[in-house]
């Protein structure tokens, strides 16, 4: 279906919205915990709660039905029992009311013919008022702009990202993950069985949405692989497509079929789909989230070569290995960057080049920043990736406070035009070392770098970074090639 | 060179150490800041500083020469500058001081001809006299059952783990790294240059070493690919090896020749003697840390069959690939188990099978060790995979108590067989996050459960278990295959 900006506001900016299905006692996951959370994240529009048996819900004041509503609400959640929402749905339309989503499960995703049977009913009565629905078996939408934030990070950040998602668990784990790294979302939308709007439909919207700078997509299947390669390679001319599929084996398309009621599309066909349309496919969350913030906070690179600043001989040794397994180019610097480097470093004990092994990076923020600096003028190197050990008695380190502050001052100091990326390890078992570790992604985040835990994930969506840029230069447009013409149909 | 027990024995339980290059003044990272380490950590034996310019350092009476000591110390620490080192290490040995390790760099790995000259002066000494020499350029030995702690985890955990590296910054975090998660060491070496005694002749020693159950080795090159490779062999048969190897692109090995002065070996050749050794090939550390927590952790499973439990459609849609991604099985489980579970797994919303579906898991510990033990009882699986996802508004979930004692609690209270993993996501830049789920992990591994961030490092690591076991299975042992036989000399 065919999305225009205008049937978009009123699923991400409701003045109103009718919940139908909010128990006064049940306060388990549902329509009454949806509402909760409207509340408490502060929703500035006018909630109504339809119930016949309550005079109010959380104090607010419920309608004993749909019709009874004192003005035509905006959208309209609906959290009833399977077998009821068909008609809910039938009462809808016939008030004029297009927007719904309905939260409930027990439809397509059954895989049984009751559960089948009750989706088609829903789609017919879709269809006969015209309605845009979203569902069953899903989140809905949220957008921190507008208060929309009942699930995800709540209150949310508002921010470049476009998220669609086949799954409302992956989509509030995603925005709660990129919100804490200083990444904000516009949009987000869990569309479940799709049986109305679909993920291509809120795809074609995202990519007109000049709001939405970054789309990311959690699939599990594609209903319609031609419009889905179309669409990606339109919207993928504009702005980033990162998705991350699932159900690509046997036990992962097993339980999709259960999850959304829909068959997994085949594994190469899809790859080899995404990759015509210049689409990012990535294969875990973690790679989903570090893919996002880079394409979000990492400005177009000149090249693909990274200068790594660090120290230890080993951790030189295998972040320049990281680089270059992930797609990266690790070059030796210019002439002029190793005089310098040779008058900063010390001779015995760390290494001048590329990758840097200068201890005292980790201890002085000012050296860090003159090497950074020594990048920016360095013809040879294009992104400059900084290792920033954590100070703590296992390397003998002198305790002292966090200089991520400090350090962020001193990349806005001067207006350098290369981009920056850090990495803070801070894994294991430790909860001071993972919480500070976390503090300074957080840091480096909000004020607009992307910050990773580890090399291997920094280098990882660098090189996506890299090569989605690449695709885009001119004299190499995205374009659908011939020989799985046939094929993706 | 052969290593017996008699020879580790003063380089891991040293009960007396001079220390050579103290200075009074210098606080930083040096001979002096390895003696203040031992003094904070409690080590139990008698220390000697020599400096002819001190009456005292830190505290500890200081001795003007090495020859004025009252003793002949187990072990000498020397980090006075390189081209002093010889005429210590001649002085030691004219005393009969076998056990040296020089933390000094400035040798070999600088690539001078000054630094070659006189890293051959230093094996001409320790040849003449016999001398078991660790270095020069490295951090030496570590064993926290001796309180020889001077680096990495401080005070250290004593454990399974024998570690050899040829990156002290490696060996450090790496024991910092499994001590969090509630993994001891028993030894660790830091051998540098291995110019008198090489990570080959650890291995050798580790192999007989009854203490050592798991070997973890950080290698950038290997000095004689033959007698690694039987040396692999052979140990192989009775304990794990894994294997972090440095230096494998161009930058990584240009790094790696001035990092400990040798060229890394070919990747192809060394992967081909790897596989044959069976050894455990890592990539990155943290590879290498989940590797050595599943083989220090996991008992031997009867098969690579996982059972993986949580919640969430899309998430188990994506764990089902990412196990059999990662070289797993994720089998459907028995009838029994799947009429047990159509049962207590509520019709819509979740999903009953494997993966499993079951929200419940999350919020009730009961409800969790049900499904444990319904795996136990299954012959169709051999291992548990768990996802404890940590409790929060994002997930309409109650806030509550941390559930992990309880769930330990229950997992005790019966002996099972089979073994349980756990994954813990805390990823991101929320600090509270953060260090609950490290916090998690931590009491995990001190129960004796891996513990992972993330599905895909559990499954990872778990594959590797299982393949290192499906090799030493009867009727399949280790060999050498004779395709590569001539050419790895």
């Amino acid at each position: 279906m065919y999305l225009c900006s205008k049937d978009l506001e009123k699923f991400f900016n409701p003045k109103s919205i009718a919940f139908i299905g909010v128990s006064r006692s049940n306060l388990h996951f549902g329509g009454v915990s949806f509402m909760r959370k409207y509340l408490e994240a502060g929703y500035p529009g006018r909630l109504y709660p339809v119930n016949p048996k309550a005079e109010e819900i959380l104090g607010v004041k419920a309608w004993p039905e749909l019709t009874a509503l004192p003005e035509l609400p905006d959208l309209a959640m609906v959290a009833v029992a399977a077998p009821q929402v068909a008609d809910v749905l039938q009462t809808c339309g016939q008030m004029g009311l297009r927007h719904v989503h309905i939260l409930t499960s027990g439809f397509g995703e059954m895989g049984t013919d009751t559960g089948r049977r009750l989706e088609a009913r829903l789609v017919h009565v879709a269809d006969r008022y015209g309605m845009l629905l979203i569902g069953p078996n899903c989140m809905g939408t949220y957008r921190p702009a507008s208060g929309l934030t009942a699930w995800g990070a709540i209150p949310g950040r508002p921010g470049p990202l476009g998220i669609i998602s086949q799954s409302g668990g992956m989509t509030q784990r995603l925005t709660e993950y990129t919100d804490s790294l200083g990444l904000g979302v516009e949009k987000a939308v869990s569309v479940g069985n799709g049986t109305v709007l679909n993920a291509i439909d809120f795809l074609e919207a995202f990519g007109q949405d000049e709001s939405v700078r970054v789309i990311g997509m959690y699939l599990e299947s594609v209903s319609d692989g031609r419009r889905f390669l179309e669409t990606a390679v339109h919207v993928g001319r504009r702005k980033p497509i990162v998705v991350f599929k699932g159900g690509e084996t046997g036990p992962g398309a097993r339980t999709a079929a259960s999850h959304t009621g829909a068959m997994a599309g085949d594994r190469i066909l899809f790859e080899s789909a995404a990759r015509q349309a210049h689409v990012t496919l990535v294969r875990t969350l973690d790679e989903w989230v570090d893919a996002l913030l880079a394409f979000a906070f990492v400005p177009r690179p000149s090249s693909d070569a990274v200068f790594v600043i660090g120290g230890g001989g080993g951790n030189s040794v295998v972040y320049g290995d990281t680089c270059i397994r992930e797609g990266l180019n690790v070059p030796a610097l210019s002439q002029a960057s190793m005089d310098l480097l040779c008058e900063i470093v010390p001779k015995a004990g760390s290494i001048a080049g590329n990758p840097l092994d200068l201890w005292e990076t980790f201890t002085n923020t000012g050296s860090l920043i003159q090497v950074i600096d020594l990048a920016e003028a360095d013809p040879a190197v294009s992104v400059s990736v900084v290792d920033r050990l954590i100070g703590r008695k296992a390397y003998h380190m002198p305790e002292g406070p966090d200089p991520t502050p400090e350090i962020i001052k001193g990349l806005k100091e001067r207006n350098r035009k290369k981009p920056v990326v850090f990495v803070v390890d801070g894994e294991g078992g430790d909860p001071a070392l993972a919480a500070q570790a976390a503090s300074a992604r957080s840091a480096f985040g909000a004020a607009g770098h992307a910050a990773y835990p580890t090399m291997a994930r920094a280098a990882r969506a660098l090189a996506r970074v890299c090569r989605y840029y690449e695709h885009l230069a001119p004299g190499n447009p995205p374009a659908r090639s011939k020989e799985t013409d046939g094929v993706w149909v």
